[in-house]
């Protein structure tokens, strides 16, 4: 029988968790049992949630990790139906956090996965053998395109591999969507012809639900490259329903704006390894930003790699989608991230670019010398010796080695 | 200027909390303000954030109260906007909760409020001079049309106002939901004709986002009543196009499965008066689901009343929606409930229906028979001794006056 597998932990479960966990498994699917008649039983069985496992972790706290299986039969094959039926009221209900959602294989098959993923990404870019960089707009509310022009021709000269919108750059008459993307197409054309190196732009898709469709269709028809989206704002199924439109067939950075409300407290909500990590990639998600251990908004490490475990680990129906810790991130930083994240994920900075004292272009090169010293078993002290901008920056921001 | 101002309880801050509140004003707006050049800081004024106000709570434990004004100029008139600027990345630093959001007049203008609210609702009933009563379909996943059917009859037969869907019945081959529809409102023509009392059917509308519009349109075609919507599976935005749309045009009663995950924690996410309340009235639920103080599942009294508050204040732009506190509800309750949320809300109630010894019929006439009881000031002792189904109920479930 084909069944979705919740995983919660509970705290301050009173009396036995066993039967707490059969409460649960009755209570979302077929509400009573043992007082139905032996026919509806036989009947209902097919529709029944099941405990899987009770495992408790503490007694004195009343806590402990839960497995639910819930029969596909209950539910239509998209996120809104799935969510509510294993978290729906169950949410509310005391301390109660969902860790993870293992699907069946014939769920799976209704998730489209990335479009691009990591590869298909590293094919718009032709580079395969480092972590990409990225760098983001600063600044930019209140600004007109020229001022935004200037910003992505110096993150591109500075040898960044995208350029993304500020998440909070939403539809103005300063800076429209569709100019970004037109301006922005004849700027990187201009820097590539210059320095040969390719830099991708991320534009923020933002509007009315009902739209995004329409004005993501739009964006590419005028060639836009990727497409950044406030998921979180919005709804894990329409990025969904945005990957799954072939008019769009547009790569999509999912931007984690507002999901720290619902992944943050040790008690309630989601882990951040199933939203940032698993039902992003399974949604259609080609990146996926989260902090990083590391910088002004910090994740802890585990949660970090659990994110990264799930976006790339392999799976027979989806691409991997590249994890991109963020927030706070400057070249000094660059040896910690590839050892905890790898060659494939990307590295991204927004003051980290922009406030190099040499400028923002001096800022993109220190990042891809850091990148080029790490991988060339430097340290960073070292390597800065040959390079001007990563030593300018690990001046000013401080470093730290990892040795290996 | 126009602004929409955010109330944020942070805990933890390290150092001035003054500070911590300009640099989440500025953050979350211009970025850097300082380091900029006078003839900059001119054109940009009218797009900086600005703090309104700090009031620290306590200073051991870093934490206060802090307010914030984000000028409109820099985001558009929705909520996945709105969010985005006002908790986007900050969501996911560090303890901090959205408290509340006061919009400005030209700002409430794009929102719109309850298409029918409490009067409309009450005006499809013809009753208005008493709570009204609910009751929820219960154990129907793998249930045919027929079994439906019988629970609608018994619980409109009951004296039930409104019946709703169980959230967790989603699109199925069983009990599709036209079929529901159709059949549903040919129970409630004959019941009307039986006892002339009117029953409203909420329909529960389930699928991927996109296809909700015209589902919904076919639901109003077929003469749906009502609308149940698990809005926080899918986004506060696609619920109030649904209620923009004036070809649905059918009142709205917003679920709150999954609302926990980002409601529960007292460090993280949003306050239940904020999403329950007001966000789910501006963007136009007829109907808000919550727990009671009193039930299986329990919200604290102060929070439900929060919730009430801002779904019933008045409001020069906004029809008023209907709180309707939930789960676990028996007769025995109906003092308490009606003392705290008056006359203008709704009184729902599953197990405390269907689980009545008499049956669901009995199980609606013990509370409709408790809220004439209330209404006439006498205690549910005391009036159970003429009504028969209530004695039976506040036997088996208890009861608690309330003396006023
Ligand atoms: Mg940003
Ligand atoms: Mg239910």
């Amino acid at each position: 029988m084909n069944e979705i597998i919740a995983t919660y932990n509970l705290k301050d479960i009173k009396g036995n968790p066993l039967k707490k966990a059969e409460e649960i498994a009755l209570g979302l699917t077929v509400g009573s049992w043992t007082d139905l008649p032996e026919l509806e039983q036989t009947q209902l069985q097919k529709h029944k949630g099941k405990v899987v496992s009770v495992e408790e972790i503490s007694d004195t706290e009343g806590e402990a990790l839960i497995k639910v299986a819930y029969p596909q039969l209950n539910f239509s094959a998209d996120l809104p139906a799935i969510l509510t039926t294993v978290f729906g009221k169950l949410s509310l209900d005391g301390k109660v956090k969902l860790i993870d959602l293992e699907f069946p294989e014939s769920l799976k098959k209704s998730f489209p996965g990335p479009r691009f993923g990591v590869e298909g990404i590293r094919g718009k870019l032709n580079v395969f053998d480092r972590p990409l960089l990225m760098s983001i707009f600063k600044g930019v509310i209140g600004r007109n395109i020229d001022y935004l022009a200037n910003q992505l021709s110096s993150q591109a000269l500075g040898g960044v591999d995208i350029v993304k919108d500020d998440e909070i750059l939403f539809e103005n008459h300063l800076t429209p969507m569709e100019e970004r993307i037109q301006i922005g197409k004849r700027v990187l054309t201009n820097t590539f012809e210059l320095t040969g190196h390719r830099t991708l732009y991320a534009v923020n898709l933002t509007g009315r639900s009902s739209q995004l469709r329409e004005k993501a269709r739009k964006a590419a028809e005028l060639g836009a490259d990727l497409l950044l989206f406030n998921v979180f704002g919005y709804g894990l199924d329409i990025l969904q329903e945005l990957r799954e439109d072939e008019e769009i067939g547009l790569p999509i950075m999912a931007h984690p704006a507002v999901s720290g409300s619902f992944l943050s407290s040790d008690n309630y909500g989601f882990s951040h390894s199933l939203i940032l990590g698993k039902l992003l990639r399974y949604s259609g998600a080609d990146l996926s930003l989260f902090p990083s251990p590391y910088g002004s908004v910090a994740l802890e490490k585990e949660k970090t790699l659990s994110i990264k475990h799930e976006l790339l680990k392999d799976d027979e129906f989806y691409k991997k989608s590249f994890p991109v810790p963020s927030a706070g991130i400057h070249p000094g930083l660059v040896p910690l991230l590839m050892n905890d994240f790898g060659i494939e994920s990307v590295i991204n900075a927004g003051g980290g670019v922009h406030g190099h004292p040499g400028g923002a272009i001096a800022g993109g090169k220190a990042f891809r010398q850091a990148i080029d010293v790490h991988l060339n078993g430097q340290t960073l002290v070292n390597g800065s010796e040959t390079n001007p901008e990563l030593k300018t920056a690990i001046e000013l921001w401080g470093y730290k080695e990892v040795y290996s």
